[in-house]
């Protein structure tokens, strides 16, 4: 691992962006959106990410000129099209709008069809509790779980994600539904470990944490076995039918992970002008399981959200830690 | 177990709740539904349930003669103070008030505060279905899960539901955070039986499938482990601070789990007046799941409320199997 600056990393990422024929200002947010994606840890979903996007915007899933379209509107509620543009930009301006929404009516959604990879989901719920709002958003994906007793991959691990906006730290949850992301799957295959769960299964249809049979099977294992199987299926359903967009079903007949939907759901707590009250009851929650007991002595319990802002500061204290080979191929991709 | 007609138990479990000075709209609300979640096969929060409800209403936790009261509201959010009267009547006049609110303005939320436990979570999911209506409700309750690392249970189960209507059946899904209830895991001890998979920390702080081990220490798993663990901190800050009510922590500190928070929300999908997409593309999810081979040959793969219709269908042709004991309680708890 090397370390890199924010601030670099950004300038590195911004001037790819330009050459792959980016608008300034969209090769900004998108340079700002996947830098600070590592700067939070989440490399998988921030610079390890770029050559991917690089080859999708080759291969013509992601269209870099066009941007999503408000369709069907009633009050609160807004359908918009993706037009397969950049997933990351789809999303943040769909966030905005959402927020938007909930500071007029108390609460606003933006169901968004045929849109691209948001890569960390969580980025928008940072986005919306910067901007005052609770938020919960999820997006369907490829197919990578089978559903509850059935033996193909057929549910996708459709991130989750709830951000409640705190003057101390945000409260961002941002979960997949599988137990363990294929990306993490393949880090303990790398190093030659096991899962310390459970995480898919193997050939012959048994529940395994062996990262080498379940990454040959592509058959994740869903949070709470038959429970996260039953979730995964009804976020794909939400999106799709209130986006009217493609389910999992769907994206999965095509050769790339393209055209998803996703939802964006926010809600602006200022409404009820409560004084600080809101706040005190939050940090209540966070004392109390701040305050239990630990099973191992020494270790610490976190509130979701809680251990980004550490990695945050620390990336931005000491440098962002990137694999020399992703380092690499990123800079030979703007050359 | 015996079997007894679904307008059997309701005759006499109107009378019941009659016999406790219910007005009679109420113990006609009451013993319906209790009723129909034993009749959909959850025994354990349907008729073995009321006796543990007379206890409430006998040591003042539920209040017979109150009313939930709307408080403030914003356009389409209402938060109402449910007055400790019984969850069930609560939970059905909030439904039906987030309905209205969807009905009007594409989404309505109403955030209820003390209130009581409203029994099966997946009764106003179908309510709200039945009424044409998407709904995402959730409760919070008294701990029984550590926080991912802690040894004390300071989190809820925190049933989660998702309802989506359609035309062949509702799509419902009813789970709590927990892994397994604690219903369940008795269940299982009383049989004899392990749980099929781990349920809960021994005395060691192991994780572990015994029921015998799990009912000692009263530390249930969250689904996904750490990531249920974190579902479940922010379903109860979200009920908790929309609702500004108690969280589990404030339930935790009196003797009987009363005062409760909640969260209602409803969508309308018929603003979008898609002429049949929605149902379209919901069937094409449930196809392709439903086509899958399953692992086990003859095993069937569901959507969520697939089996509650089909158990649904049993009872009301068979009657509802219920436990003797169980029975001749509630005969008792009536003369």
């Amino acid at each position: 691992m090397i370390q890199i600056s924010a601030i670099h990393m950004q300038d590195v990422l911004y001037k790819l962006f330009l050459k792959y024929k980016f608008t300034s200002e969209k090769a900004k947010l998108l340079a700002e959106t996947y830098t600070k994606n590592t700067l939070d840890g989440v490399n998988s979903h921030g610079i390890n990410r770029v050559p991917l996007f690089i080859d999708y915007i080759k291969n013509g899933s992601v269209k870099i000129d066009a941007e999503a379209e408000k369709g069907e509107t009633f009050g609160s509620i807004e359908r918009w099209d993706g037009n397969f543009g950049p997933g990351i930009i789809n999303a943040r301006k769909c966030t905005n709008r959402a927020v938007e929404l909930a500071k007029l009516y108390g609460m606003g959604m933006v169901a968004l069809r045929n849109t691209n990879h948001w890569m960390r989901g969580g980025t928008y719920g940072w986005q919306a509790a910067d901007a005052g709002c609770i938020s919960i958003l999820f997006t369907n994906t490829q197919a990578n779980m089978p559903p509850w007793g059935g033996k193909d991959s057929r549910l996708g691990n459709n991130p989750f994600i709830v951000s409640i906006p705190r003057k101390e730290g945000h409260v961002v949850l941002d979960m997949a539904i599988s137990q363990f992301a294929f990306g993490k799957i393949n880090d303990y295959k790398i190093r030659g470990k096991k899962l310390p769960f459970p995480g898919g299964w193997d050939n012959n249809d048994v529940l395994s944490n062996d990262p080498e049979k379940i990454t040959t099977t592509e058959r994740g294992l869903p949070i709470g076995y038959w429970k996260g199987s039953a979730l995964s299926m009804i976020l794909d359903m939400l999106a799709t039918l209130l986006a009217s967009g493609n389910s999992t079903y769907k994206v999965g007949q095509g050769t790339y992970e393209t055209g998803l939907s996703q939802i964006y759901l926010c809600i602006y707590p200022e409404i009820f002008n409560d004084q600080g009250i809101q706040e005190r009851l939050l940090n209540e929650i966070i004392d109390y399981t701040h305050d239990v007991e630990p099973m191992v002595s020494g270790d610490k319990i976190y509130y979701p959200g809680e251990r980004t802002l550490q990695t945050r500061a620390k990336n931005q204290k000491n440098g962002i830690p990137v694999s020399e080979s992703v380092w690499e191929n990123v800079l030979k991709l703007s050359e």
